[in-house]
């Protein structure tokens, strides 16, 4: 714990590089690029397979990273918006473009699992 | 465990897009993007703070997934070499573009956190 900490102290990079890399930080920033705004409700829905607990806690690191904006509605029901501030779509935009390479190589990553597995 | 183990099964992109910006991923591929070929020892240095068992674990899984190439080579004493596959180079420079926009924007990052710390 400690190592970890001191490790992260010394290196902030590291520990954003961390949450716009995570399972539901991607995804978080590739649907509000997507989508611009969108209630609390809306994004669950689209992330999919996400807790309440995990996608708020997931919004309160990227917000508190200037990524992203949360906004409460004053209307009955009241309602929570998100959308992404300009420095979270310049994080989107680079973090969109290395999933999407994945997504798009798949097939090949597979096809070397494959044969590094079956080497002689 | 299994949870986690059905999880990536499902979602092979998301295991791949782990391995590529997991902390000691994210170096390798770096490090090999600006020098080209290293051999272990080399790399190790480079990257700084991984252990010999680490660094072998992730040129392990890099060189599964197909973005590095391992060759020994026969001279005395042996030694090791690494350079990145083509499908590397590619994952490599979407990887580097992320890792230069973090370090690049981490002032803004460590200023939105003092903000939001500190809003009333």
């Amino acid at each position: 714990m400690k190592v970890s900490e001191e490790r992260r102290r010394g290196c902030p990079e590291r520990t954003i590089l961390e949450h716009v890399t995570s399972t539901w930080g991607v995804l978080v920033l590739t649907e509000l690029s997507a989508a611009g705004t969108l209630r609390f409700s809306e994004l669950r829905r689209r992330v999919g397979g996400v807790s309440e607990k995990m996608l708020a806690q997931t919004l309160r690191v990227l917000e508190r990273d200037g990524f992203i904006r949360r906004r409460a509605r004053p209307v009955i029901p009241p309602h929570v918006d998100y959308d992404l501030t300009p420095l979270g779509v310049q994080a989107a935009e680079k973090v969109c473009a290395l999933a999407e390479w994945t997504e798009r190589n798949v097939g090949a990553v597979l096809a070397a699992q494959v044969a590094y597995d079956t080497a002689p």
